[in-house]
């Protein structure tokens, strides 16, 4: 994760102690959009989707919006219509605040599923958080939007267009529950460009599933999740051609900041001591090649062995023959720890030592690389090991 | 699980040291079948399966087997074709010091994947094994086909058949990698009746369904899963129709048997302190209460919850609306843990409170019970919690 971070012109940003759930913890966050910013998200997949997942999709699908308005402390999900008049009460209380429209603010919760927040926090916090906003408070953002995260996840890059120089910015939490399905728990990358809206919804989709979509800590999806991208359009000239130079541009400069977001959800996943990549190509299609590296990087015994650096690669071996594809050719398939090859065609390569195996998994980044042998289908899935640290965190959550 | 178990007519059985893997170790164990035993199968569908798991199907399909050839240590998967010349030189070995064909012996094996075994300890075994063959044997081989298994698993019952007195007795092992797909890790039980061939196949396939393919402790499938029942044919005339009330007595007797054999695997789960059954209804099709179960059985959040006995039940509530079903009302989910009720038409149920909650946590039998509200498809899925010693015992497998 790079430390030095930029701020975008038109987007504002506050964090405050509000005390939505414990005291001295700043766990209220708002960032302010400058007219004319464009915006869009993806949201989780879980049925059991959050009272403000579900109103940011409608409120974005209704006006261009100008806050988001963060709490952690409660997820807000499974709260039933209580939950979802005290979401609609907090962007009131806001829009009120700050003189726009209710359907202009954007909810975000993260915590506790099932509790109910209360409001009062929210009436002494919002004032507070309006005075603060400030275009550099995306290191005290970026610290507030934080529960079982060890560290913020703060990334920018800059890059020219022509004459202009555009920012990327972006912060992301999540630690647990974290198995996105069109998004990750909570992610917001902002740049000053000026992009056209159908072209920031397509990118925003392509870049979630180049990045938040391949990581994976426990498999288990959020009802949370939301990863939004924002345009302020004060830099340069609109971008609504994809296949425009300066596009292509831009867009690797999205796709590295949210893939360093990304990857830094996985390392500070919870209780995480390895950072691995599971790279499946050789597939009869993408799609077997993701349910390939996802079976490996969910299989709690891959992921104890790798927290133990125990290359034993059987457990890797019987992840991949118990994958939901509809055929593999066991005969086929080779692996490699890094560039140690571990099977070859089905069996322990022949020049495979343990030695040499173990070399590779005492350290801390560790690609597993499977070549299914059948067709073109590629995919790269993100993940972490599986340690005593996971279960404390998980069964400690709520005390 | 029942301590007192009784011999099955027909079947002796022996557990030797044979220093397979380590010293001072029951881990060689031989069954003999008496002339006219019928014996039927399920095996994993992992399509990495063990060179033992390809040969045992195949004996299988050729001869009525005498032999039952089991060891521990290794587990003879992803070993290419020298373990499976190995594992055929082991059947042969046996056949010739027991005076049957090669394909009249059955070969199971546990332990790591992806190392071969060497013969000699075999050739020290078999004839100490054979010498060992006893109709009193079960406690013994029980004891000998563990690996990570903390106790045997082993149980027997008696049914009066008019006027003849069948016993069917049954031992399991299983502790880790434990998600059987047809079947789980090893199971053999043996009746004394007389069950005609086509009846033997199918009650074996719905028995496993019924019991070892509703267990799972985490996730991971085997590559050397197998599940054996044998009819002796020692005892009273063959029952060959399903609908006969002695069939159906029977059938119950040996269903008791396999489902406390499978809930014993779960029991001792590596590391469990919990048992937990995933009790789902109302769901469109007995596939989707299936798929909704074994995600919430599964779920590493919900699993560590369980273990803190903490009545997170939003956790529960995720892992729902993330199962893969085509489509989910959560509007109609109601979901109790035993008899009290935490969640009513998707949102926290109006009596519950955390102190109720947290007494069934407590509980070391735990029932989760879900209704979708949507059809009169059910599932029930049997698993334990995941605890600091699941992590330990598996990353400290090896060493």
């Amino acid at each position: 994760m790079q430390s030095q971070w930029f701020p975008v012109p038109g987007v504002r940003l506050a964090a405050v102690e509000a005390g939505i759930k414990k005291a001295n913890r700043r766990d209220l966050v708002v960032l302010a959009l400058s007219e004319g910013s464009r915006t869009a998200g993806v949201f989780t997949l879980n049925r059991f989707c959050a009272a403000p997942v579900q109103v940011a999709k409608e409120h974005l699908a209704t006006r261009a919006p100008r806050y988001l308005l963060i709490n952690t402390g409660y997820a807000n999900a499974g709260t039933g219509e209580e939950g979802m008049r005290r979401c609609l009460a907090t962007c009131a209380l806001l829009a009120e605040q700050a003189g726009c429209a209710p359907e202009e603010v954007l909810p975000y919760s993260t915590g506790v599923i099932g509790e109910l927040f209360s409001l009062p926090p929210f009436e002494r916090g919002l004032p507070l958080a309006l005075d603060a906003l400030d275009e550099h408070g995306w290191g005290r953002a970026a610290e507030g939007i934080m529960t079982t995260d060890t560290r913020p996840k703060l990334t920018s890059r800059r890059v020219r267009l022509g004459e202009h120089e555009i920012t990327v910015t972006g912060m992301a939490k999540g630690a647990g529950m974290i198995k996105p399905n069109m998004a990750t728990m909570l992610g917001f990358i902002a740049t000053d460009a000026n992009i056209a809206q159908p072209l920031l919804e397509r990118w925003t989709r392509e870049l979630a599933d180049r990045s938040f979509n391949r990581i994976t800590i426990d498999g288990d999806t959020s009802t949370n999740d939301a990863c939004m991208l924002i345009a302020t359009g004060q830099t340069g000239p609109e971008i609504s051609d994809e296949h425009d130079a300066d596009a292509r541009m831009l867009f690797q400069t999205l796709e590295q900041v949210f893939v360093e977001l990304a990857q830094g959800i996985v390392r500070d996943g919870e209780g995480a001591t390895k950072f691995v990549a599971v790279d499946v190509a050789g597939a009869v299609s993408n799609e077997d090649a993701r349910i390939v590296a996802e079976t490996v990087a969910h299989s709690p015994l891959v992921k104890t062995a790798l927290f133990a650096s125990d290359p034993n690669w059987g457990r890797i071996l019987a992840a991949v023959g118990r994958a939901p594809i509809a055929a593999l050719d066991v005969g086929q398939v080779n692996i490699w720890l890094d560039a140690v090859q571990i099977v070859a065609n089905g069996g322990v390569a022949p020049d495979y030592t343990e030695a040499r195996g173990a070399a590779v998994m005492a350290q801390a980044d560790i690609n597993i690389r499977i070549d299914l042998g059948a067709g073109a289908g590629t995919c790269c899935v993100w993940t972490c090991d599986f340690s005593y640290d996971y279960v404390k965190i998980n069964a400690e959550y709520r005390t």
